[in-house]
């Protein structure tokens, strides 16, 4: 994977892991509770989409996607601990940033291995989704994904517009940064209007 | 796969899907709620299952599940809320052949890759329920096959019927008429006198 | 594997399985339901430590161990309608020699495949502890292992040393003694004091 991307990669997994810390630390839980559920959310649907598509997990070789975790755990928590108030709109924004590129890598990897386009977007939209909806099922709340707020809707119109740009003859670079811009818009004008 | 299976196995992921519909109506989620519920009743068993025997997963390739979902889902989502009632008697008929169809499709494919038998029987019934243990997890509803009901064990005496076929020296075609066959009836008696 | 270390690994999964059925027993389900969670508990973990290294799940080829959970939850369930008490103290015991084990396969198994050492610690963990937390999801309890407890921790310690004995060039079999006995001491001394 080419240098910037993975750093991108890595800040996205980054702002997940925080959302997984608040939902721990809302729960009570301590150490291992934090870092189990700031994983889940981090790397959670990456992990199934690579199980999904037959393919090595992109964690196991690697283990700066820990460390980040780790950091961005570690962090989370001294901060709560130190303020009264932790900048959730802030971390919204982030948030919206991830969503936007875990799905153009989900698209782009299923694409390189083979899906078809409808299977492409599915896989899109797990790898940025599924990690949340983990997470609320071990903490059992209804998964916020699946009780609207246009969460996986601007996924999916993201990936169809990938996958149009795909059809069209677009480098896959191009694809990518047409389908981040359009699920990060969509992803930013839900918040806006709900 | 020959073409006659692939109708029958989408008839059994249509079922199954309209069962997921059925519980995200229930719990009033919306859209993508429905969606997810019904994917991952309809292929959630098969998906662990290939995961499981380290094959691709059976949809990646093949699209026609998703747009067999979507169809399933929204009639569905269409009917119930044009009509008052749901044909659940219908519904029921429907799903214990999808049950039995998804029984006998796991054991064939265990067997194929080389599971021992009492695997083999451990993975049909998983192909079977587990997609709607998951879904009842996801919606934090103890799960209704562990709580009775013989909707595993019917899925048990079916398997264990398709091996004993198997070692009797039947075709694969002859195993699976069989194994299907007494899941249903399995299924259908349970239904009748419970 | 070799011989000696397969039945060890069996007496784990018996263990487990009879953690797996007392939460069955204690949640009113019957026969299907039992399997399911002895089973869960017993070789879920292990399952997606494999399926997240891309290997064949070891339970695939080799039936003995769904034999050992049948047993193992046949004879509790037996146990638990003949007497009032159940020994719960040796339960622990057996318990913490289960984790250990677990943890030490978990990381040979990761090490051997190439993982990255904190990768094998996470996996080793996760061999150790994910089990439990799928029963517990499925349950609707909040999972043990998120609550403290120590569970986890005793996981993590005795993996960091699994990992320094193998980076002090020790024999793999050396790494694993270390490891197990560490990983089991730090799990009674957290029983004692807790």
């Amino acid at each position: 994977m080419e240098t910037w991307l993975h750093w991108v990669d890595l800040a996205g997994v980054a702002v997940f892991a925080v959302a997984g810390t608040l939902m721990a630390y809302k729960k009570h839980m301590d150490g291992f509770g934090v870092v189990v559920l700031a994983s889940v959310t981090a790397i959670g649907g990456g992990t199934l989409r690579d199980m999904i598509l037959d393919l090595p997990v992109f964690w196991v070789q690697d283990p700066s996607f820990f460390y980040v975790i780790f950091i961005a755990a570690f962090s989370t928590i001294i901060w709560l601990r130190s303020k009264d108030t932790f900048p959730l709109r802030y971390l919204f924004f982030a948030d919206a940033f991830g969503l936007a590129f875990f799905n153009v890598m989900g698209l782009q990897k299923a694409m390189t291995y083979g899906a078809s386009p409808l299977v492409a977007i599915a896989l899109g939209t797990m790898t940025g989704v599924f990690g949340g909806l983990i997470r609320d099922v071990i903490c059992r709340e209804i998964p916020m994904v699946l009780k609207g707020e246009l969460y996986a809707t601007a996924c999916i119109i993201g990936g169809a517009s990938y996958i149009l740009s795909f059809q069209l003859g677009l480098s896959t670079l191009s694809c990518m940064i047409i389908g981040f811009f359009i699920t990060l818009t969509c992803r930013l004008c839900a918040m806006k209007w709900h």
